[in-house]
């Protein structure tokens, strides 16, 4: 028996019996919603798709359940930046966990530095020359980093020596941009922590070393502190996880040390399970580690993020037009 | 320089210099159309998926193009039947390939015979003792081949003995169902041949063995020589692939031997490149195999394909409304 | 409860309850057995490859049981040629099923083409201006098929006229070739069958269609009618599968209809299982189509075929020496 | 031209133009070295992994060269640890990354408790209910974990309130480890810092953060200034990575930031770059990025690190035998 159909039904009791699949018809002007909603009772990835798309939909419904949301890789700068900015905003989460380069990106941004899609054959060597860094079929200048420098050398200043948790500096980050579009700016006005336990691993982590002077020091155990706070403060929890790394780790070990194994999840990777990684694991996986309940509603999305999330959201907004 | 980029750009020309990332803005009720074309500028796959559109929206409106369709992997069972019979009604393709479990899946449909989502913790050996066979999470009912061999062999007795080209066998299979929902029906009566080279690799090949009694004979050949004069027969070709295997492989080698490198090709396929199977292979690499044009508009979409067609398709049908 | 752990142990009710990891550690000198031994009690692939290991020495050892082997990708040029004709004369199998282009592949070099690795960066319009065409990091020279096509037509003209299995063809082109490193020409003298039931869907069958001027057809059930006589021949079947594609199914197909469902069976892929298709699917699916017994000693290894081969082989070669 | 051809080349000017293809030959009792070695003139994965081999061994023989090792996923209860402790005394590495789940695996064992097999097909809420913990196919118990607690407890306790560096930390617990078989007992004694920069993201991290009393902070920032120091210390930096995530990045931006970007670099990874995460990146996009020079000599493996570690070490360690 594979993960897929574990992951269908060992682990999804409300499931019913075996069904007969159900072709997709395509329709004249179908909406978001209409093109998810006419998956669920496919096979393969498409089902699971409509299976994300319920346990969302559940999870966003449920008033006792605190929600969050992990970044990693790079789908800020391929465009997720406004999409992620609009779930803080609707409500979609209740705290953010980013990697560090999820921070440096969308900050960049908000400095009004933005990414280019690479249009050209040049080789790697021929980008260095141009002072342009890529990332797959993405470019970012390396003078977007210098302007970020400073800024964040200025925030530095203006902050009271000590020890700060990440979630405190990019609260101090995030205050001092003023493009509405930002990640961490729209998450400070909806009360939404953004922390990054492996922001020292980023070049924004390296700024704040390089500029620090000593003064502002980081203790991710301040975060721990947190994020554990957050996800005792209600009843149940949920995430949903765009790729695996700290950010997924991070909210598993959150939900297990306060005592909420999550009761929704819903985890897009194009990782596989088979090498031990936790970012391909099969969410499954964390009930035997206390970290996901075993009736929990969950869907492992095998897809490249930038594709499924702006389906899976715009379907989402729909929701009140499409009652079940 | 990765792949990523070339298949963008060496191989693009009519693309523009770089351009910045365009973020995706969720709106209230998007169609597909408006999903995917607000995906265009963006990075990574969600851009892939965006030049997937154009490109199969301007094969479908070039009158000189013969426009191929491959289909490989569990897709049919999965859910994609009705949308690729409706891709046949609505001029998608002239002439479509499918493995012999492709053919074996429509048919078995249009007997009356539904696969099954699994729903419940089954293992193989129950389901063996259950006569259900397994594809990853869908069921498919022994019984069900037990009906299609019956029929096999009421049409091969029906068939004048001699050698067949497989799309002539399969042009008797499709006349005897009656299912207007079969995508081989639906060929039948829009003129799409439907060749599956490789059917003696399938449950319906072994059948037409056990029950063709010597009279009736499969010549491979015979589709080969159709096939090319199909590509011959106008100024262009194109080519949709779902996964690789060999509906990929003798698409491209048609268009080869006709003198009719591909001016279109869009592959979606989960398969990755680096150790050498065609099926994995990016579209570029059939440039040096003179199977593709150095400027043909394609897209290399790694997606499952239950997830990327549907959204594709519901988009495509929405064109007349959405002008370029 | 993941595949990992069911193709473990479902599925091999012959291991041994939890056992404690051991740590592989590196000794003077370690030889290919040595290492692959040291593999045999690690977790994830290592794990796997102990078990495959294993699995074949077993299978080897097994006098009454017919072995397969099914080779798909493009692993002869890559450089497994000379190792699959070493395993056709040390045993390791009594039949072989082959993609066109395998057999391709190796009667080119049997003619004196040798393939190169890629050591420039040209891009591939270079390539195809130069005549070489790409298979990831290999290049064949277009020339090859040329000379190819010239073996083929003298061959087929000493052909009586009619319609013949693909084994008999590369019968006639196996004793057409002098070059004793070649894989059909091995298999010839050591009378093992080689199938390519996909024939025709290779630059060789297209060659076959162009050059046989009818007097040469291919029927593929012939192919079927053998393969399925040899699976009947002996108590057992097993199989050994590089990739998936048609070899792979093939194989299992005449294992079911031989009524000889495998009872070893190793398969080394890079594919994943997810989206459904036969090449990634874990071969204990196969189980619920009588195509594997239960009990079956197997193994999947997700591993580039590439570098997982040669190290099996050179560490089977050396059981006699390490009894166990 | 894919990323294939370009890792190869583009990337590689020392190598020689065009070669052929050498097949892989078996021989009577081959080495592990005799094995790899066989595969520099091969193609896909096993060419590849020649290259790693060289790339390693050149490394390792180039005294003004900073070597660094990133160690992610569960390769360490997979089976690695004596290897990977074994390439600390043998001058494989001057630092090594690890992520906060490394260290706490190797710690564990050092304590006694071993990590075992999964053998049996026991669902995860199964496990639960038996307090085992899965990592796909390897079992840990809870307990060992309860047994880590007290230790950590115990360790920082004994250590003088302030702020600390993870390496510093990590320091405290090795030498309070009997077992010499530890990683970081073995660094310890060999003086090779062991960083784990995303420590927090840990069950060791969260026991930390429980049992510090708030008397030990951590310091990240700390790690990073002394691993540039690292790098800054000689002439070369040179790296080699299992898997992604925290340790790759925080190694190449060491080295970035040192100015002393990679002349050595070999990737050994399943994960793929289409999606844009740092883990599946192909190394030579890091040359974008100052932290890879254009001529480094690399090679980027897709493979399962516990099938390609032994087998390259084991070979490596044969150098002195086989002379160049």
């Amino acid at each position: 028996m594979t993960t897929g159909e574990t992951s269908l039904l060992v682990s999804k009791p409300w499931l019913r019996p075996m069904v007969s699949v159900e072709h997709f018809r395509v329709k004249r002007r179908m909406t978001a919603a209409g093109v998810v909603r006419a998956m669920r009772k496919m096979g393969l990835g498409a089902g699971e798709l409509g299976r994300a798309y319920d346990a969302l939909n559940e999870m966003r419904l449920d008033g006792k359940c605190t929600k969050f949301m992990g970044v990693a890789g790079a789908m800020i700068p391929a465009g997720l930046r406004s999409l992620i900015a609009h779930m803080a905003k609707r409500g979609y989460m209740d705290a953010l966990v980013l990697t560090g380069a999820g921070v440096t990106h969308d900050l960049m941004e908000g400095l009004g530095e933005r990414p280019s899609l690479l249009r050209s054959d040049r080789t790697d060597e021929e980008l260095l020359s141009k002072g342009v860094h890529r990332i797959y079929d993405i470019a970012v200048k390396r003078r977007s980093y210098t302007k970020l420098e400073s800024f964040v050398k200025r925030v530095l200043r203006s902050m009271p020596p000590g020890s700060y948790g990440t979630y405190r500096v990019i609260e101090a980050l995030g205050s001092a941009i003023k493009d509405r579009g930002s990640i961490v700016k729209q998450c400070l006005s909806s009360h939404i922590p953004v922390y990054s336990p492996g922001i020292v691993d980023s070049v924004l982590g390296s700024q704040i070393w390089a500029r620090s002077e000593g003064r502002v020091k980081i203790n991710v155990l301040e975060d721990m502190n947190h994020i554990v706070d957050k996800a005792w403060s209600s009843k149940r929890a949920g995430a949903l996880f765009l790729g695996g790394g700290v950010p997924k780790h991070f909210i598993l070990l959150a939900a297990h040390t306060a005592g909420r194994p999550l009761s929704y999840a819903v985890q897009i990777t194009m990782d596989r399970p088979e090498h031990g990684g936790l970012s391909g694991a099969k969410l499954q996986e964390a009930v035997s580690w206390r970290k996901l309940l075993p009736g929990a509603k969950r869907a492992d999305l095998i897809c490249d993020a930038s594709i499924a999330l702006p389906l899976l959201v715009a379907a989402l907004e729909e929701r009140n037009r499409h009652k079940r």
